[in-house]
């Protein structure tokens, strides 16, 4: 059964899945290094670094970013995280705005270099924005997190000393570092998880309904990257979000264009590394395993040809990853060629959008109907304002508790009171004085 | 600002856009005859047929569809709606589910004829659904209509009789049809118009954003279609659905099916017939006006060719409507040709998907509280039921009150009564007993 589900593009899911999976989100949303902090250790956790500890970083960053916490697998080293450079991301929120936003920090990145970071960031910010990408939003160079981080080392080992224990050790450590991070500002997308986790630690092969739905999402995304004259170099396992229903995005677009850019290469040659990785992805997700990719041509002959796979999945993977004999293809060959997989996956697009549709009409009143509910409730029956005659009995706010009875206080032909929520939204949805 | 507006395939709206289309999709679906009966009748509203009286529609049709009210452009003679048979389409409430129905009913059928519709309506049944096809829900052979009329006929006769004023005329014409009605009952879509009442009838060419998401849905329709082996036979202004967003959806499928086949055409005749009206309805569409069809050729080579369109377009239309010098084009031949149109549609109905799940995302919980904002109020401030302990200020009920007084009557500092909703929200987000 889940499978079946798992499998069909157009399952949309219930309506309390739906109501489950945005109370996780805003959970998600609420997150603080604190709760995390509250979590129980892990059973390394006595090796903890100071920077995993909730308070280790800086209230405010940039003057507008706040409650900082950290997203990361904490499991893993920082270093493998991005390129062998040190990066953190940061769920935070803004001061000038609602929605939540992912700070990716880079260390050890060279101040000098922002150049770099803030052409990359032009050119990232003029690509209109794309359904399958995650939105970068800033980029900026800062001094909060070390500058913090260094004055809240001293005044810890101050009161170390103080103790008779001082581990003069860790201030070295900081400071010798370079005083600069680069951050990197996205949309936060609430309770999305990178496709490494999601597919590469046990699960097993992902099946071909759901591969297909990732494909064209990946397709579509770098066609619209390598369509402005930009290559994606974000195709990998731990650099793209699954959310609901199949649903990617492609993380961190732009950040390795400002960190690391080969002069010797061309943009063409990022764009065909994009597909190449794309076939391997495709493969190692075929297979469930990343281990397959250590030897390629085997992996094709002995085990991805033997799957029960569609000939086109094979097509698609054989023309990604095999040396072509003219130009290797771009990726408007690849979307052609498989374009009537972009068709299903758009009918299941438009289906999904019709259910989310058919749900926001049930809902679309509701909001209306609480504050109205919330404004008749603070007006009525307010004793201790009678002092004043707009609040008594006999005021202008009489009519409303009047009202207020009317919806409420409605009984059966026996005189029992009863409870008649299609007489409460009637008799509301006639009140026009609401918002 | 609205052109642009409208050629964006990524435009979504505001939220109080979102909130008109849904009071006015409401509406409709709230709609009966006998508001239509009410609205000021035509100029020529004196030579109005006994039909079109708001009560001239049976109570209830098959035994479970009720408030019928007839959809159709009364300005235009029923034998014109569909193939030369008297059509008329109602939307109908059902007895046994929530939402409303399209009832298309086809007058002077024989009923010995109905094996051919039965079995027009187990194929397209079996169809999957599609979310650019009007879902077909059942076909029925009914004298539901007929008896009706005429009992109404022979009572107002006999009326009128009594008054002397006899028209014994109208008995025969209604006794002398056949007596059968075939329905098909759809799903009915509120607030969709005819492609014709939205483009032909003087509102100028249609823009290429927009030509693009008709094509793209009609193809896709198409291919679902002609893969099941059948044909639409419906690409035709007058049944073709538009409504919000661009979205079409093909209205009928199935009903020519069963009036009429002709045994010298096979299905891929009929298959191609379709891609020739694609054709066709795109040339009108970009030209806008109906009138263009007259003259292919010349409309080719004097008009269409020299607007400013898209290569790609023109390339379509020549594909359609030309000979081939092969075989001619299969919808999957015609998909291929467009695949990078079908991939910006896809990228556009994730966007909407996206939008919809935002705007739903901020309802959701409304639902919720409206449900225990109206429990709250039912129980508390009931004196009427004092004589009862549980509802006195003394029994269980009095905590829920001191609830409410805590929900709604918050003061500043200086006891002034305030309003505030988010102090509500959080509040009643805490009550766990609210479904």
């Amino acid at each position: 059964m889940e499978a079946e589900q798992a499998n069909n593009p157009f399952y949309f899911g219930t309506d309390a899945g739906l109501r489950r999976e945005y109370h996780e989100q805003k959970a998600c949303m609420l997150l603080t290094s604190r709760d995390l902090g509250d979590a129980p250790s892990a059973p390394d956790g006595s090796s903890c670094e100071v920077d995993s500890e909730p308070d280790s970083v800086p209230p405010l960053v940039q003057g507008k970013y706040y409650n900082l916490c950290l997203l990361d697998d904490r499991s893993k080293p920082h270093t493998a995280r991005f390129c062998g450079y040190p990066t953190y991301v940061f769920k935070a929120l803004c001061t000038e705005d609602i929605p939540a936003y992912a700070l990716r920090r880079v260390d050890g990145f060279r101040l000098t270099n922002f150049d770099l970071a803030q052409s990359a960031l032009e050119r990232w910010s003029r690509l209109p924005p794309h359904p399958s990408v995650v939105a970068i939003r800033q980029a900026f160079a800062t001094q909060d997190f070390f500058t913090y981080q260094r004055d809240r080392e001293h005044s810890l080992s101050r009161r170390q000393s103080s103790n008779g224990s001082a581990q003069p050790s860790h201030i070295p450590r900081s400071l010798s570092t370079e005083g600069g991070s680069l951050v990197f500002v996205y949309d936060y997308h609430a309770n999305a998880a990178t496709m490494e986790a999601c597919h590469f630690q046990g699960q097993g092969p992902v099946r071909e309904g759901v591969l297909w739905s990732y494909i064209v999402q990946i397709v579509l995304a770098l066609r619209h990257i390598h369509a402005a004259g930009m290559a994606a170099r974000v195709i990998d396992p731990t650099k793209i979000l699954v959310s609901y229903r199949n649903r990617v995005r492609l993380n961190c677009v732009g950040l390795l264009d400002a960190l690391k850019v080969d002069p010797s290469r061309s943009v063409r040659d990022y764009q065909m590394q994009d597909l190449i990785s794309l076939g391997r992805l495709v493969l190692a997700l075929a297979c469930g395993t990343l281990e397959v990719l250590a030897d390629i041509p085997k992996t094709m002959d002995q085990i991805f040809m033997k799957m029960d796979l569609s000939m086109e999945l094979r097509n698609l993977v054989v023309m990604l990853l095999s040396k072509p004999v003219g130009a290797y293809p771009s990726v408007h060959d690849i979307a052609g060629a498989i374009s009537g997989r972009i068709a299903t996956q758009m009918e299941a697009a438009l289906h999904v959008g019709d259910c989310f549709e058919e749900e926001l009409k049930k809902e679309v009143d509701n909001g209306r109907l609480v504050r109205l509910l919330s404004k008749i409730g603070s007006i009525v029956d307010r004793p201790s304002c009678g002092s004043d005659h707009n609040w008594a009995e006999t005021g202008d706010r009489y009519v409303v508790k009047l009202f207020r009875d009317y919806l409420f206080h409605q009984v059966d032909e026996e005189s029992r009171p009863v409870l008649d929520i299609g007489h409460i939204a009637d008799s509301l949805a006639k009140v026009t004085k609401a918002d």
